[in-house]
This record gives structure tokens, sequence and C-alpha cells, in this order.
């Protein structure tokens, strides 16, 4: 079954030898067959194929990638963030009361939760999703946590050391034996990454590395929350231990820019030997908590590879939105509208190290979408507005 | 034929006994007959009817107010947005390019433009929407606009003067004698509010007062654009000539601000004896243009009635969403997701001075929508996210 796509008002590529960053080719076509991208080109030598779709002029884009998301977890915290937008006291326990609620849910309702999410952002364009685990902070549920996360991608992330549960506040270290022991043991059947917070009042350096450390030993890929809050080691570390992302990076001094700019940048061409560590920005949460926004400026200009991601999750950033996520990196961090479209697509793709994804490409897997515009400009341009009018994912509408 | 919706999570109503400002009831049915609203109490003592549907916990509200919005046009301005935003300069021709696009059309090519940004902000709650003509600027396609636009809404503003246009560029008191003779009685059939930009670089207080007496005296409602871009005499002229709504509001002093306090507040019950000046403002403007917002709390605090709108147009606020701008209110202008929402719904209705629409109570328009949430703080809460399952306008779903 052979699918083109014809009459596209402007087909962003990420590749290739388009216009500029995006790779834009005008009066193009686009061959779909098998889930794969099997032709693409001018839209006059469009080989036949078995169905059609006529995109009126639109724009085409590959599927975002979101890197970044935090889904399998019950509950909501609407209520903690009406109360800190309206400048309220709440009393409520953060992100133990996910905690708490995630324990207590049973497979099935987890699994309709993130089930729901991910439909959510399917219908807004998103076609790979990294899901992290992180709200079960025991061996049991961290690994159940997992398990159903890996029902709905296969791009799992084993986050146990996303924060030092309650049970063992006065004794860290032994959370992290725990981490670095039987839960990875348990997580790692059902994990590609691992991810570690590291942040004051999370994980110092040593932990983080220690944690890092023990996943890469079992074969795990290497991701690490960073700079979020305030300045700290964070960067550098995953920069020292070749994680594929570091995320957030708000606070950011000159050495930790240049570590970043020094990994390179990756060609996504071929599957092996990536080195760089990406900078994933995540607006959403500096929107959803009123903080100041990371200087993506300064990353691009220093030449460090940028990704955007939703970190969609219930205490911080709520949001399963990559248009949203865009429009945020134009308005407030000084992102050209094509550099975000590039950071929310193919920057997404390598802090995963895909080279499949997040580009439309001949070989590539057929993850792609039709916009209800003429340009992925206008992502930026009609900000809040539903804009995703088709979307393929492996091929399949 | 009538309907009952139950299983409601959250009732926001805007009116009567419920909770807060926004009037919320618990375990709550509406049913619906006639395109009214029928009856709104306790789901255990609900009537029966012909239809049901079940909100399966989610939150119901009253549909959005879109107060503001320019839809009359043809083209957009895209590449002007990417040049402003990447700091790019750019030789377009602003708005001119808008009225000389919309001049070119055909009333066919409008009307289907504006159709489509009808249908995008039905399908995003918005029920009730005004429109207003100003792409045209001479009496043929003023008159044209405002014919269309009363094909779309009941809801219609002449806004002639916009901006004076290029031909009268060295003679404005002549543009403003057109506006206020042939061409206020070309577009007056088809216009229900006049509108005036008074602004530096627009029209100034003697011109606006020209233009509002105008209008006044063929009958027409009064609305303000003022104060967006500095400090200046719009405010208080829309009081003083008792305009319905001064829309932007951006830069006031404080005598603006206890003028527009010293309005009031409206009940909305009956139709008649309206004396509110509402503060309409339109962050999607400072979102796009990044400007600085206005002070909604400054307002709220002092006893303003504060309504949000999209300001939907093509060259500084190309947002259709009125979730996105309750958004931008609670993360940029400090009001609380209650306020916000309310703004959205009985405040846009107080702007356009109709007691039937923006509240849910027996007697109002069945336009209604319900959530793919709990309760209305996700609006804000989870911004980006295409919230609205399902519309009912005029008791249609
Ligand atoms: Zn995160
Ligand atoms: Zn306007």
């Amino acid at each position: 079954m052979s699918l083109v796509i014809t009459n596209i008002g402007e087909l962003v590529t990420n590749s290739g030898s388009g216009r500029g960053r995006l790779g834009i080719v005008e009066d193009a076509a686009v061959v779909v067959a098998d889930g794969k991208i099997a032709w693409v080109g001018s839209a006059a030598d469009a080989p036949a194929a078995d169905e059609r779709i006529d995109a009126d002029g639109a724009a085409v884009l590959p599927g975002f990638v979101d890197s970044h998301a935090h889904l399998v977890f019950a509950g909501d915290r609407a209520a903690e963030f009406g109360a800190r937008m309206a400048g309220e006291p709440y009393t409520g326990g953060g992100i133990r009361t996910t905690v708490g609620a995630t324990r207590d849910a049973s497979d099935d309702e987890l699994r309709r939760a993130a089930g729901r999410l991910v439909t959510e952002m399917r219908r807004q364009g998103t076609t790979t999703i990294e899901i992290k685990s992180g709200y079960g902070l025991d061996v049991e549920h961290e690994a159940r946590s997992l398990r159903i996360a890996a029902e709905l991608t296969s791009e799992t992330t084993f986050l146990g050391a996303h924060v030092v549960p309650a049970e063992y506040q006065n004794d860290p270290w032994k959370y992290v034996s725990l981490v670095c022991g039987p839960m990875l043991a348990a997580a790692r059947p059902y994990a590609k990454w691992i991810d570690v917070f590291c942040e004051r009042g999370a994980f110092d350096e040593d932990q983080a590395r220690t944690v890092l450390s023990a996943g890469k030993d079992a074969g795990l890929g290497l991701r690490v929350h960073g700079n979020q809050l305030g300045p700290g080691p964070g960067v550098q570390l995953a920069v020292e231990m070749g994680a594929a992302s570091v995320d957030h990076c708000t606070h950011l001094d000159d050495a930790d820019v240049e570590a970043l700019a020094s990994t390179g940048f990756d060609c996504m061409c071929a599957d092996g030997g990536h080195t760089t560590t990406v900078a994933t920005l995540l607006p959403g949460a500096e929107f959803s908590t009123r903080s100041p926004y990371p200087d993506a400026r300064r990353l691009l200009d220093a030449g460090v590879t940028v990704a955007l991601a939703t970190d969609c999750n219930p205490g911080s950033s709520y949001t399963s939105s990559m248009s949203f996520c865009i429009a945020l990196a134009v308005r407030e961090m000084r992102m050209t509208p094509a550099e975000a479209v590039w950071a929310a697509t193919a920057g997404g793709a390598q802090a995963l190290r895909r080279g499949d994804v997040g580009r439309i490409a001949v070989g590539a897997r057929a993850d792609l979408m039709i916009l209800d515009a003429p340009s992925h400009l206008h992502l930026a341009y009609r900000p809040g507005v539903p804009l995703i009018r088709t979307v393929l994912h492996d091929g399949v509408p």
C-alpha cells in the first residue's frame, strides 16, 4: 500500500538540499510506502501510488518528536496550579501527591491516563514520544510505570532518581543505592534510557554520577534533568558522561555553554557514533511556574544543538502541545520560527539519537503532519490554534 | 426537541447562587430546549428530555464570547511576523498589505476566509463573535466587509476609522469626514457598533470623538481601541461617551483606571440600562508583538469590569483561541483562572452588553461547551491543549 501527498504548499524536510535550516522544498510531493518515506521530489515527477492525499496548499512537516514527557501518573494538580497562579498559599503535597496517587492507581487506570495523553499528543502532531517513569519511586511502582510506558512507546526512560522520596529523606544515598540496584534491575527490561534530576533539593553531582554510571553499565542511554532551578553541575556532568541530552538548561554559565557546544552536531544520516549532548529546552515549565525562560539565543549562537519538548507532567508543565512550545520559544526565547520548528522535530530526534524520525527523507519513518496553514511560520504566528489537520504515524493517517 | 446534559463534573454558570465568581455548581444537570437554557439544577432532580449528553465528569462552561475580532480580510502576514520575530528588517506594507489584498479579493474569497476563521473559533468553544470591518477603508469596501460580517454574526462593528489610508495621509480630517458621512451611511445597514482606533499614528482625541458622535447619532453602539501603544485619551473618551468597551488598555494612568471603575458593574439580567465601560484586554496582541502586557490586576483590584478577547487579525494577533488568551491572562497578567474564565465568557458578554450569552441560566441562549477536563482550571493549567470537546451553539451540537 502506497500513498502520495500532493499539492503541498511547503515541505519541511529537515534534510537534503532544500532551502534553509528546515530544508524547505516548494512544489514537492511525498510518497509513503510500508510505513516509510519512499520518495520525495518535485510534484511534476511524482510516481503513481495506491492512494492520494491532496494537501490543498498546506505545509507538510515531519511529526513532532517530544523527547521529554512524564506521562505515567494518576490524578492531577489543578488546585495546586490555581493556588500558585492566584498567589495563594497551598498546603498540598506537590510531587508527593502524584507519587501517592500513582502508587494507589491500578495498572488499568495508569494505562488509560497515559494512553489518553498519548492520543492527545498524536492529534497535535507528535509522532515520537519519550515517556519517563518517576512517580513510583519504589521498585514495584517504577518497574510498573516503565512496563506501561513500554506499551506506548519505544522511548522509555527510567527516572527512579526523580526526587528522594519521603521515606529516604534522611538517607538519600540509601535511596541512590536502591535506584542503582534492585530498582534498575526491575526497570531494565522496559527501559531504553536512564535519567536523573541533578538539582539542589534532588540529587547532587556525586549521586547523579552514580545513577548515570549504573545505568550506563546496564546498557541504558543517558539523559539528565539539569540547571532548571539554579546553576549546578548537571550540564557538565551530562557532557562528561556523554548523555544524549540535558534538559531544562535554564541557568547556565559560560563553561556550560562551551561544554555543550564542544559536543558538536551529529549528522543523523547513520545510526551509530552519536556524540552530541543536546540542550533540550522546556518552556512549558517556565510558562506554568512563572519562571524566567532559558536563553535559547545564547545556546544557538554558540553552536549548541537545541531541542524543544513539552515536559508534560501534572506539576510544572501540563501542556502536551509542541506547537505551544514553538510559539513560546519564538516569543520568549528569541528562537526564529525555523529554529523552533527544527528543534521540535529534528532537534527532538537528535536528543533521542534517532536518525529515522524528525525528517522527511527517503528511508525515514513516515511520521508527518499536514497543517491547516500554508507555512511552518503559522505554528508561531497563530499561537494556541489547533493547526494540525492530518497526522501520519508509520504511514497511517 | 430537548436535551439534558448529565454527569457534569463542574458547571460554570456565571450566575445565580453557585460558588465564587464563576457561580460553580457541582452535581448539576442542564436542560436545553428551543435553543435556550430551559432548566439548571441538581442532577438528582433533572427532568426528562428527548436526548441526553453524558459529560463523563467534565466541566461545562458557557461558550466563549470573543468581543474583539477582525475577521474580514484577505491574505496573511506570516512573512512579516517571521521577520519581526527574527529581528530582521521587513519592508512590507504592514496593514496596507492587508487593505490592498482585501480590496482586491472577491466577495466569495472574503466570505470563505472569514467563514473559515469563524468555524475555527466555534471548534474552540467561541459561540459569540464580534467582527469588525477596517481593511476596506473606502465606502465600497467597508460596506462590503460589514455585509459579509453580518452574514456571520449579529455583532458587527464598523471600523472605517482603523487607520488613515495612504490616500488621505496629508488630510486626515478629510478621511474623518468620509468615515462620518458616506462611509457610515453605507455601513449602517450592516453594523451594530462603531469603533475607532484612538492612538498616536491613527486618530487623535478630536477625530475619535467626531467618529463616535456620528456613530451614536446613527444609532450605533460605541467601542474604542485605546491606550495600546502608549498613554492617550482613548479610555477617558470611551468613558465620557458611554462606550460599551475600550480595548487594549495597555498603558493606563490612575485617572484612566478611576474613570473605568466609576462606570460600575452591570447586572446583566435585563437588557436595558447598561452603563459600564468594560476594559477589554487582548493579550494575544502583546504576545505576538513582544510587547509588555496590560496590568489586569490593577484594573480588577480597582473594581473595573475586565473582558478578554482574541483581537484575531493577521497583523498583530492571529490567534483565534480564547483558551490561549486565558492562559496568557493567568501567566502574564496575574488574573486568577476564575477571573480569566469569567472575563472570556461573562466579561465578553458585558463588553457587548448582552445579557443572553456568557452565562448558563434559564432563558439564556444554549451556547455552552463541554471540556475534555474536569475543571475550568485546566484552560490555564493545560496551555495550548485543545480542551474543548463539544460545543453547543443555540442548543445545537
Ligand atoms: Zn522533566
Ligand atoms: Zn483590534
